[in-house]
């Protein structure tokens, strides 16, 4: 039994939005690699995998990264393939330990380009604790890649206490974000230099774990489900857990953070905050019990100064995101559909 | 300190040379990876590291696959990513436990392409024993990447009682070989239609775990190091063995199993069956006293029967491979130089 008799991916060919982290990654994901790849369905795909290995439980993610351009304001692809990948971990309860990464180079790329990116890599690496074990190369004609494309994979360690999942979702339970929205995704759009546009904007790239340590100390039992809403957004990732837990996600959009050059940019460009990718930025669902307390810790530790509460999780809508805007009316969020910014990570 | 001051590496670009796993590579892994990734330069950069996480030893590896065409006589590029990857833990002396995958996609690949390397995916991974626990997929304009592109991380449990590495090799320590060399490189050769030769070849391409086990039940403590010679061929492995232990390697040519069709093709086209890739084969240094009852163990397991002893360990030739030929001459095989055979793996 292969799985075959469960594949439900009608399309007849991949375009760029299955690659989008939206609708049609889902479908892809669900309706062929699911079937064909696990032997069992996953409870819910989160960012990282938990492993039991001789005892010890541990967490196991991976990443490609095929950004353009390879440098933006605030970041670099090699320093974004390692914090993507420690913040995967993190975001799923642990720190990452050890990674290993690839790069597929194409022939003809000059050599301080990559030892740039290489060098990027290895600084992101010591800031975030993690160390790099091994690695491999493969280079590939002139035209077969654009420049350089990276995946990192990592192992991490669980932090104490801490379980998350959507099952764990309860109706009163806090919605936090750690910081502005969008910053990410409207930088790499700019730095693309197709919009005749500027902005003093950076990248939010960063290791998020910091954040999740400060959050799990105080509040490490009452964690719910965290992400780290990268392609596809806030929106995207809120509609997962609203999917997987049945419950309604409810946003307060004034309390959102969203930066005003992100804001006119999204405007000019009829796109909404809440779809645009960030790289530094996480959510946390927390028991309200404790989510006073967890808001206070993460803006107290470095980076967090930004943090808020943006919303709550109700027994309906179910299975929906709710926005209430600030002129008392409210609209339901969907995931991403398409890709209106290719390539942001 | 982050290793600026230890990088040696003075080429100006990247060549396909670069990532064809001999000598460029390694000035490129040695010259810029080790000093800007590695906190101390590793002691030797095996086919995986092995991690300590928790009190429990594993090992952890990753390898990009590149090949084209992506399906060939006897594989395609989802097999071989993930029994690469399941390769590199064997050899290594582990058994591989959990693997995640991603895919780097061009836009405009053909929905069916992609679900038969899925799926080859999934068939190779249940038959190595291996469970693909997360994954992550990245599309690419039309063009940006060569149909697609796989990367497969794994890691994996020690095999008991098994302890490799250079510098566990003496002199006197056998040599062995699980089977007929050269048979993946031709096969992609031939399968690219550039030749004008047809041969009734197959790539090896398969898990060489269950052989690493048959031999490591009836001689784990006397196993020194196991490398299965991919990219660069058996006489690659060899040098980067001879250099890492600073001995003689010495292989009886006669005995190095060839077949007809790939000697044929080697010599047509001015190539040395020794520099040729394999997938499916691997090499063992085994203490004398158990080396008998290696090569036979290994020839009774399946797949296995093609299995020769092919050479000794000496103390000269220092840091070298040493062919000793038919008509009892002998010549010294270097690393593979350039690269003949571009995109094997």
């Amino acid at each position: 039994m292969d799985g075959a008799s469960r594949i439900h991916f009608g399309e007849r060919q991949i375009e760029m939005a299955h690659g989008a982290g939206g609708k049609a990654t889902r479908r892809l994901v669900d309706g062929l690699f699911v079937p064909l790849l696990f032997e069992s369905t996953p409870e819910c795909l989160g960012d990282a995998a938990h492993v039991q290995m001789d005892g010890v439980r541990l967490a196991m993610t991976t990443d490609s990264f095929v950004v353009t351009p390879l440098r933006f304001p605030g970041g670099s692809i090699g320093e974004l393939a390692v914090n993507g990948t420690v913040n995967d971990l993190a975001v799923s309860g642990a720190r990452a330990e050890a990674m290993v990464v690839t790069f597929v180079l194409e022939a003809g790329l000059p050599a301080d380009v990559l030892e740039a990116e290489v060098r990027a890599m290895g600084q992101a690496a010591r800031a975030a604790g993690v160390t790099i074990v091994g690695g491999d190369t493969k280079v590939v004609e002139h035209g077969k890649t654009d420049q350089m494309y990276i995946t990192t994979s990592a192992v991490g360690r669980l932090l104490p206490g801490v379980t998350l999942g959507p099952r764990a979702v309860r109706p009163g339970d806090r919605i936090l974000l750690s910081g502005p929205i969008g910053d990410h995704g409207i930088t790499i759009l700019l730095a693309r230099g197709e919009l005749d546009l500027e902005a003093d904007l950076r990248s939010d790239t960063r290791s998020v774990l910091p954040l999740v340590e400060a959050i799990a100390k105080v509040a490490a039992a009452d964690l719910r489900w965290m992400r780290d809403p990268t392609r596809g957004g806030v929106a995207t990732s809120l509609n997962e857990l609203a999917l997987d837990c049945g419950l309604g996600i409810c946003l307060s959009e004034e309390r959102v953070p969203v930066r005003d050059e992100v804001r006119g940019a999204c405007e000019l460009l009829g796109l909404d905050p809440l779809h645009i990718a960030n790289e530094g930025q996480f959510l946390v669902v927390v028991a309200p019990g404790s989510a006073d307390r967890a808001l206070e810790a993460l803006r107290a530790a470095p980076g967090g100064a930004g943090a808020a509460m943006i919303g709550e999780v109700r027994q309906q809508p179910a299975a929906c995101v709710l926005v209430e805007t600030s002129y008392s009316g409210s609209r339901i969020v969907d995931m991403l559909v398409g890709d209106p910014l290719p390539r942001i990570c």
